[in-house]
C-alpha cells in the first residue's frame, strides 16, 4: 500500500532519504574541519530523526526550550543543550531533567546565573551567548564586563559549569554577503577563546545558523557548529543558496478541494495551521508560500513549470497554477508544497509520514500542558 | 493559589468574563434582528468555550475541519457545519460522523457535489458558499449555472439536503469600509434567497465575518450570522473597530528572560511557535507583534503607555518597552501579551489557562493523526 493512500487531509511528507543526505553531507563538512556537529532539533523536533543523526556519528544535540529538551531526555544523547537564554522560572524542572541527562544551556545576565547559583541540585553546563551582532539575545562581544561577570557568579557554584560561548548568526537568513558574517563569528569566538582559555582550557566555541555552515568551507578554528535548518531545508535556504530544492526533505501533502480554470487557480486544503505564514516575494511582487511538487508512489518531483501558493488563509491555500499543472490536476488529487520555512511548519504539522506510510513523531505531538 | 503561580513558560490566558461579555452581546445582536447565531469555533476551538455559548442561547457551531468536527461531535450541538468547500478525500470520515451527529458543509463544484451523492451513506446538509468578491473560494454570485448544477447533482441523492447560501466577507479584515461590505452581502444573499425560495423554501442565508457582526446593526433579513474571532477578539479587530482592547479575552503570559536597559528592550520567552507570526504595522513604520498589558491575581490591565513586541523568532520575542514597564519589569518576571490574531495564537498554544488556575481544552490539544 502506497504511502498516499494514508493521506485524506494535508500531511507533511518526509523523504528519509533527502533528510540523510543532508545529515551525512553537515557531519562530513564538520570532521573535515575537526568540528563537531551539533545540531539543532527545534527544526525536526523527532527521535526517529535523532536515530537516524546517531548514524553520522552525532551525539549531542541542541534544542530551542526545557518542554523539548524533556521530550529527548533518555533517549541516549551525550549532552542536551537548550539554545535559548535560560527562562528563571524552569530551574525546577531543569533540577528535575538535570538528575539523568547531561544538560547545557545558555546565560546572558548575572540575574539568572545568580539564581542558578543559587537553586541548582546538579550540575548543569553552560555558554554564554555572545550577540552575533543583529540584537536578538547574547552578551555584546566587547562587554567583558557582563562576561566576567557571569563568569564569577558561576564560579560560586559547584553545579554551573562553564563550557564556552555560543554565537548564532540568525541574521545570516536575510544577508546580502553571508561570508562577512562569517566571518565576524570566526573572530568574535577566536578573540574570546584566546582570552579566557588561559582560565578555562576546556572552553569550546560553537556557531549555528544554517546558510555559514552550508555555504562556507573553511571554519576558522570554531570548535562546533550547530545548525538547525539544514536537516530539512526549505524554499528559504534555497533562495539563500544553502541547499538546492532538490535537498528538500519534507513536502506538504495536500487534498485538491476546487479548480478554477478561468483564473488558473487550484483551491487547496492546506493554510497556515499547516504550513504556517512565511512568505517568499517573487521577482514580480507576487506572494509565494510554497511551491507545488509533483507526488508520485516514490515521493516527488520538481515541475519544470512552477507553480506556487499565492495566498493562504487558516484552512485555505490557493495555487497559481502553471498550464501544465492546471492540466494535470483534479479535484480530489493530492499534490506536494515545498515549503519557505520548514522550522515552522514541521511545528504546525506534528509528525511526518515516511514514504513508507509510516508515522515519524514530533516533540509537539506529544501534548504536555505546562514545562 | 493564583493562577499565576501555574506558570513557567509561555501560557495562553482565557478571561472567562470577557469570552461571556462578548458572546452575550453578539447573541443580543442576533436576537434584535431575528437572526440565529451561529459562531466559528475555528477561535476558541473548546468545548468548555462551547458550554458557555449554550448559556446564551446557541445551539449551532461551525467548525474550519472534519478534524475539528469530529472533536465537537457528541457534545449536544444541534448542528455541526463545516465552513470550507467539503474535501473529497474525507467522505469516509463524513459518514462515519453524520451517523450520529447532524453535519452541514459547502459545496462549490459539480465534481464534489457527484461523489456525495454517489457515496453518502447519511443525511448531511449542505450550503452553496458564494464568492464575497475577494475570490478566495465560492461560485460566484451571478454563476447560476454552476448553482443550479450543485443542486440539480443534490437533488439525485437523498442524503444531500440543501440548507441555503454562505458567504464570508474574509477582506472586510482589510477593508477601508466594510459597510460597503455589508451592503454587498446583504444584497447577494437576498436575491440568491428571493430567487431560489419558491424551490426551497427554507433555505437560509448566513454571512460569517466578525467585523460586519461587531460593527453593523442592520442585516437586512439575512437569517443567520457565524462570526468567529469576535469571542476572543484581538488587536487586529480593536485597530478596525470591531471592538476595545478590553474586550479581548485572550493574552499571551510570557516569562521574561533579559532586559536590555540601554536599548530598553525585555526579552521573552514568547516567539512564533505561541503568537504566530501576524503583525500589525505601527504610524512609524515599525511592527507590532502583540501589545504588553500587567498582570495580576484578577487578570490584566492594559497600562497608560504602550509597549509592544517589536519583533519574534522561533522562541524568543522582543519587546521594545516603555519608561514605566522598563522600571517595572525585572528578569523572571510574567508580562501579558494581547495577540495580534488571536485564532492563530489559540491554534499555537493548543489550551487556556483559566484565571481560577484551571486547563481549558482546545480542539488541537488532542493529538489525532489523520482524519
Amino acid at each position: 500500500m502506497s504511502y498516499l493512500q494514508h493521506i485524506t487531509s494535508p500531511t507533511l511528507l518526509i523523504d528519509e532519504k533527502i533528510c540523510r543526505a543532508n545529515l551525512h553531507r553537515m557531519a562530513q563538512k564538520a570532521a573535515r574541519n575537526g568540528m563537531e556537529l551539533i545540531p539543532h532539533f527545534k527544526t525536526g523536533q523527532s527521535k526517529a530523526i535523532g536515530a537516524w543523526a546517531k548514524e553520522y556519528g552525532i551525539k549531542e544535540i541542541t534544542v530551542s526550550s526545557i518542554k523539548m529538551a524533556a521530550y529527548f531526555c533518555g533517549n541516549g544523547w551525550e549532552t542536551i543543550h537548550i539554545a535559548f537564554p535560560f527562562n528563571p522560572l524552569q530551574i525546577r524542572k531543569l533540577n528535575e531533567l538535570s538528575q539523568n541527562q547531561k544538560i547545557s544551556i545558555q546565560l546572558v545576565n548575572s540575574e539568572v546565573t545568580q539564581l542558578l547559583a543559587k537553586k541548582l541540585s546538579s550540575t548543569v553546563g553552560f555558554f554564554i551567548e555572545i550577540d552575533a551582532g543583529y540584537g536578538r539575545t547574547g552578551v555584546a562581544v566587547s562587554d567583558f564586563g557582563k562576561i566576567e561577570e557571569i563568569l564569577r557568579i558561576s564560579q560560586t557554584s559547584e553545579h554551573l559549569q562553564f563550557r564556552g560561548f555560543y554565537i548564532h548568526a540568525g541574521h545570516s537568513y536575510y544577508a546580502k554577503d553571508v561570508a562577512a558574517i562569517h566571518e565576524q563569528n570566526i573572530a568574535a569566538l577566536n578573540m574570546l577563546k584566546d582570552k579566557y582559555s588561559t582560565e578555562f582550557p576546556n572552553l569550546v566555541t560553537r556557531t549555528g545558523d544554517t546558510p555559514t555552515c552550508s555555504m562556507m568551507e573553511d571554519f576558522g578554528g570554531i570548535d562546533q557548529m550547530g545548525p538547525g535548518n539544514f536537516v530539512f531545508y526549505d524554499l528559504t535556504q534555497a533562495g539563500i543558496g544553502s541547499c538546492t530544492k532538490a535537498d528538500i526533505a519534507v513536502a506538504l501533502a495536500v487534498p485538491v478541494v476546487d479548480i478554477n480554470p478561468e483564473k488558473r487557480t487550484i483551491l487547496i486544503h492546506g493554510g497556515r495551521v499547516h504550513l504556517a505564514k512565511d512568505v517568499l516575494i517573487e521577482p514580480n511582487g507576487e506572494k509565494n508560500f510554497g511551491e507545488v511538487v509533483m507526488l508520485s508512489e516514490n515521493g516527488w518531483d520538481i515541475p519544470e513549470s512552477r507553480s506556487f501558493v499565492k495566498s493562504i488563509s487558516q484552512e485555505h491555500g490557493i495555487i497559481q497554477a502553471s498550464e501544465e499543472l492546471l492540466q494535470k490536476t483534479h479535484v480530489g488529487d493530492l499534490l506536494g508544497i515545498l515549503p519557505v520555512h520548514s522550522c515552522m511548519t514541521a511545528d504546525c504539522m506534528k509528525a511526518y509520514l515516511s514514504l513508507n506510510g509510516e508515522w515519524i513523531d514530533h516533540a509537539e505531538g506529544l501534548v504536555t500542558f505546562n514545562l
